[in-house]
């Protein structure tokens, strides 16, 4: 049976910002192969996107670049349609890295690259497919590991999250506010600061598009940063150092401010006087090397979304036409919560 | 009775590289006051100098600037000759801050600025003034914990140290050579570099003045660097993270690179998503966190000393009048092991 596979391809490496020249649509004619050892087909239902996808785009000294002229690599649930693996029957839904396709043949066993978070979990019953890639995605897990397991919090403490209104953010700053946490944001733009602020119960918001976050920082967190939750790096993380308390941790999660640079390695922290006298500790973590306590994070996110005390917003859209304007959507700053792409 | 004070004063603060027109020598009369409770009087008998007495000057975001005029701060070990503390008896010798001078009244309790390492601990019977100073003092304690609870080693992990041939650095790749590491170290000039592989053991050593710090790593390195204790920051730093193995660890020990400049921030170390995806932790430590298991340490080393596993060296001048002059062999590459100077 022949079947129309529909692809959005990577069109050229883009040296800097990204456009929507850099995509390019098309159909083509895709016959299923025959079905190897732990194989499945898979049909896209509800793509992710996240801001690695632009490190993966050009390439880094951890992944070889995406080829031109082939499907941009994304992260979506997809449908099992074909199995020749027991652990994954057909009808069931699996997380996957199969790329701006409808369909593709993959073992989703395989874990070898290391950095594939999420990737090859089942959708347990019941959950909703939008949760599954949402409230339960990798973006949560991310903040239950990173903030719980390096940033380690008490009752009490200062933690300060960047990119806080995005996904993975949010998610720290609530789970920081359960756990007694003063919780300080950096968000892009005053909308953003009053949602973290009136919405979400942070204790204060600082909008670094027009604030001088140096100053804020001293304002808001006058005994010093305890817990550093870092989604953007850069001058941000410059400025955080300068306002840790003794004792302070930093869980290095992402680095958008350089993401979408042609040159990413510009300045690092630079107060290493600070870290050393103040004894802090950076640490960076991929959310995959927690993957046997996942089961774990699923039963407390699930306990506190329902007792009403985090909440996950999705911004999702429709249509497979969509993907590149919604990838974009990620760096334009227009971006609240997880954004998906529902395919038709 | 009135006494003779000799004292180093802080003539002027520096603002590039220490000379001796920063310095003054000055004769005092010096009448002793009355001890209040908890004081000491104290006559000095061995002077250490450490890098970070040239923060010290300049003063930092951590200490407030060394007063002009006054005695320039120093560590020593001295003898107590008049007591109002029940812990520091008459006749017995304490490591303490007590300046460039002979004699200085003060409390060796007081632990307050949280930065004075060793300083109120009392040289044990039996062990020599030079080894209080030396193979047990600040550098090698500074060695012991920064290495063994910060970096953690493991048999056949590969230990990188920087400042290699100074007085922490070469007991940091000697505990790691017994703890069954591969140990690289860096250091300035061929001469030390031969030094630390054929009287240290090491299994390499690079010259950053004539080599290519990068290159050489790779060459020496070949699986990354799985502990990396760094005394110098900078672009040492730099090139380290861009070496280091998946799960590595840098304890963050000092940075005499950016001492002696004008100007201490730079550039931090850059490639910070390499600490990210290969789960690097960064940290800082401070040796006087650690002070209650210091007794462990003396004896940590003394075994490992009378075994012969490690050695260590000093570099011992004599007479007050040198002071000024010993300090800045400190910072023009041709001090190795400890540097001491004996008062007259």
């Amino acid at each position: 049976m022949d079947m129309i596979n529909r692809q959005w391809i990577l069109a050229r490496r883009p040296q800097a910002n990204i456009g929507p020249d850099d995509f390019e649509y098309r159909e083509i004619t895709f016959v299923p192969p025959i079905l190897q050892d732990r194989e499945i087909l898979v049909r896209s239902r509800l793509f992710r996107f996240l801001p690695t996808m632009r490190t993966y785009m050009k390439g880094s000294q951890f992944r070889k670049p995406m080829p031109e002229g082939a499907p941009m690599q994304s992260p979506a649930a997809a449908e099992v349609i074909g199995s020749n693996n027991p652990d994954f029957p057909v009808g069931s839904i699996v997380s996957v890295m199969m790329g701006w396709q409808d369909y593709a043949v993959l073992d989703p066993s395989d874990h070898s690259d290391g950095f594939s978070a999420g990737f090859g979990m089942l959708k347990p019953e019941g959950m909703s497919l939008i949760d599954f890639e949402g409230l339960y995605g990798v973006n949560s897990l991310t903040a239950y590991f990173g903030l719980l397991e390096i940033g380690a919090p008490a009752a009490g403490e200062t933690l300060l999250v960047s990119g806080a209104a995005g996904s993975t953010g949010s998610m720290v700053a609530q789970i920081g506010k359960l756990h007694g946490c003063r919780v300080i944001g950096i968000a892009g733009g005053r909308d953003k600061c009053d949602w973290l602020v009136d919405e979400l119960g942070l204790d204060g918001a600082i909008d670094y598009k027009s604030e001088d976050v140096g100053a804020r920082l001293g304002e808001l967190c006058p005994r010093g940063v305890n817990i550093f939750f870092d989604n953007v790096g850069g001058a941000i993380l410059d400025f955080a150092v300068d306002h840790m308390a003794p004792f302070g941790r930093i869980a290095l999660c992402g680095q958008i401010s350089s993401y979408d640079d042609g040159e990413s390695l510009a300045t690092g922290p630079r107060n290493m006087m600070r870290v050393i006298y103040w004894r802090l500790k950076m640490q960076g973590f991929v959310v995959s090397d927690y993957r046997n306590a996942f089961e774990t994070a699923y039963a407390d996110l699930r306990r506190w979304h329902e007792e009403g005390r985090v909440r996950h917003s999705s911004d999702i859209y429709e249509g497979f036409r969509l993907l590149p304007r919604t990838f974009m959507r990620l760096f334009d700053g227009t971006s609240k919560g997880t954004l998906l792409l529902r395919s038709d």
